[in-house]
């Protein structure tokens, strides 16, 4: 009759061997969150599109899926709006609620609605689906899993230390190498000051970030195309190729940033001449400084710890890494898989005034969010799956009719009993059909009895990978696909 | 600044003891439904309207929320059609989509779309939320999680009789007294054919439905009024007032379908004599009775199994039962709480035809679905929570300052380590404001190193319940925490 159904382009079904595998990274998120004391919240699907418009931007605003008022729902509305403000002038008066963009927002919004009850300062985590009307593409879904953890209500960098840690002892979990590049804000800020530069920040990141792409001599040029000024540019050399060492970076910046010379508000500091060209000095690059260099020497600290928690991933201060530039104001983290070409699979920073924006100012709040999708690929391309993601049937009894069923029962129920996923074929269907379902399915013991095995109490167990088959009593075949 | 913020009426945000609890309910679901070979799958929250539209009945379609479609959702749109179609067709035009009602659609969607992938017969289960723009009461939500597992490509009674176990086990685990009832869709048939009212079934259930209410007078006056001829009511009585054992009523059930007299297909029966008034005789009544004894007989054999996997539940026959009648076609369940006042918390049944509205008939199904919602309320109303429940932190160090707390990260590590969900207070507040926030969270052990402790290699630990405190090691306050 009707053609075959489809699901609405840029979402996904998950079957059983997907939900296994997605299981495992949910889970293995969740109880790492849970070992640093992160408590999980859920929020609805639908929020108020007062909650959600103006928070993502213009763009933003276009990419929220809004859902039409039930009932009447152009009861009040005059059609003439359609001329005056266009569609989404219209939409604003049929659309009461959209679905969530991102957990960030839903949770500034549940932290603000919630104060009266919550304990600061509060670490909570959300495991959810968003959805984004964006252009569907390979990799780019309208329906996908955000994994947040964060903490509202704290200044202190160790926040900042237990958020990498979280992010190291996962991917040490899921068994993918990572490098872990960590910046902060306020460095990129500095910059931008000392060049003389402050309103091109964006653009310089967006050269600088090209590096490894173009080289040098190009992202110089872009510089150049975007108004820098030459000087400026000639100022910017050093940190654009800045390498070495963590510790050789942050000397080099320290010292860019006029760690050695006076402060413009500070008294001149004993034995350091001062000079004209000497009082650039910018206070907020060195206090990235002061945060990056305080989480990499406290993670140092932990390395050679007893108990291997120490991070076990690499750990680079990378000065391209900008990551929603007004968004964060102090430490930025993002991971790169090292086996495997794709983006970045986790991200993060802190942002100085999450909740202001439903009007409770100061608070301090930093987090991190696993890409869920991007790391089911990493996991599939390395196969890197431990063998009991599965959850899927590892028993099937054979059914050859009624009396047959009825002697199964009872052993069907002990190996459920000792914990065995099992299950007995509906429908006295014909052998071979039967043993088609165990293999498509992949199960990997089949159980049968018929007159004889009724008569001795026994089951003949097939393994069916290596086909030997034998005659067993019920405990001897749980002890057998329990081994 | 700006007011409160919100959620939409009829959804809820959940805290970190109602996602503890939640998360307990699913995952012991989960765990059965994987123990009886059920796979799970998940499918989008959001499906193509012309999936979901008519598949509810007209009151559904209402219910439906819709998704408005993203960009210029009134292009090619004639503004004129509100004046033709109103409300309904305009959505129609500018909406596309809609968030999933239920998880027996999609399901349905899904079997249809991926066939040639699934085996079958095809044993899934899915625990998702669903969405019906209902008018939010107490007890009804906007948003609210179902629990389903179904079989379809069996019609084996033995799936009928698995989703009985599966419905006791759960129960079980959870510590809640259940009654199971049972009916048959076909007994209800028979009924109304044996006293000619085919056509009046929905009548005749809804009134012997409120017996217990309104007693028996009131029920025959209810179906007097509806039209059904005194002789009709008067054949009905032994069926309003059926009790006894289960065995007695499928007697007593058998006997008015004409059991004892010949079929008018069958060759008359030796030894039973025949008159005009006994040439009725209803083949759909007896066929549902037969179903029913197979499962209860099958359940039954379970009951002195030596592994207590037989039902712990009580299981009725309840010829009152009706459960969406125009949906099912054979058995239906329903479970009560015994020890609570609340309606179904979960139910069932099989439908012959689940995938013949998608173009792909005669696939016979089975399911069930737990209704996790009401299950929260029967476990909070009997305090049923296992302690283990909660994934909250089990252990705060307070945090001195620098230094200390320099001290206090690797025996943090070491007992993340270990499986303890621990946690350092982020920032070196006043110890009364720390110890506020252990009580607050109820964090059962609070940790602190200060000079002397750090001189020592030590840690005090304090049980906050006791208000116990000792010196210890780290391998002490691990050991002393997992105690």
């Amino acid at each position: 009759m009707a053609q075959k159904p489809s699901i609405p382009k840029g979402t996904r079904d998950f079957g059983p061997a997907e939900m296994a595998r997605r299981n495992y990274i949910f889970d293995t998120i969740r109880s790492v969150y849970a070992l640093y004391g992160f408590q999980q919240i859920e929020t609805p699907a639908m929020e108020n599109l007062s909650t959600l418009m103006g928070k993502y931007g213009e763009e933003g605003d276009k990419l929220l899926f809004k859902i039409l008022d039930s009932g009447d729902f152009m009861r009040g509305v005059d059609p003439s709006i359609l001329c005056e403000g266009g569609t989404p002038k219209l939409a604003a008066c049929i659309c009461e609620k959209g679905l969530r963009y991102d957990l960030t927002v839903p949770f500034a919004r549940y932290v603000v609605q919630h104060r009266e009850e919550l304990t600061l300062p509060f670490r909570r985590f959300q495991i959810q689906p968003v959805w984004r009307a964006d252009r569907p593409q390979k990799g780019r879904y309208r329906e996908f899993y955000q994994c947040d953890a964060d903490v509202v209500g704290s200044d202190s960098l160790l926040n900042e230390v237990e958020l990498m840690q979280i992010i190291d002892e996962v991917f040490r979990r899921f068994g993918i190498r990572v490098c872990i590049k960590i910046n902060n804000r306020k460095i990129l800020t500095g910059i931008a000051e000392m060049i003389g530069q402050a309103d091109k920040i964006v653009d310089i990141t967006v050269a600088i970030d090209k590096l490894d792409k173009i080289g040098l001599d190009a992202v110089n040029a872009e510089l150049a195309e975007d108004g820098i000024p030459a000087e400026a540019i000639e100022r910017l050399q050093p940190i654009i190729k800045l390498s070495g060492t963590n510790e050789e970076k942050l000397a080099t910046m320290r010292d860019f940033f006029g760690a050695n010379r006076p402060s413009p508000d500070l008294p001149v500091r004993e034995g350091v001449e001062c000079s004209a060209d000497d009082v650039q000095y910018s206070e907020i690059g060195l206090k990235g400084c002061d945060e990056v260099e305080f989480v990499l020497n406290t993670l140092h600290a932990l390395q050679p710890c007893a108990v291997a928690s120490g991070l076990s991933a690499g750990v680079e201060l990378d000065l391209t890494l900008a990551r929603g530039l007004n968004y964060y104001t102090g430490c930025i983290f993002e991971v790169k898989a090292l086996d495997v070409e794709i983006g970045s699979i986790t991200g993060g920073g802190r942002y100085d005034n999450l909740t202001g924006i439903f009007g409770m100012p100061g608070l301090s709040g930093v987090g991190i969010s696993f890409g869920a999708d991007r790391i089911y690929d990493v996991l599939n391309q390395l196969d890197l799956y431990p063998k009991e993601v599965s959850t899927a049937t590892q028993l099937l009894f054979v059914n050859f009719g009624e009396a047959e069923a009825a002697y199964t029962l009872p052993a069907l129920a002990a190996c459920r009993q000792a914990g065995i996923r099992a299950e007995i074929y509906p429908d006295a269907s014909k052998m071979k059909k039967q043993m088609q379902y165990a293999n498509a399915r992949a199960i990997p013991f089949v159980a049968l009895a018929g007159e004889s095995e009724m008569a001795a109490g026994t089951f003949t167990l097939k393994n069916m990978q290596t086909g030997e088959q034998r005659a067993v009593s019920t405990q001897q075949l749980i002890e057998a696909v329990l081994a």
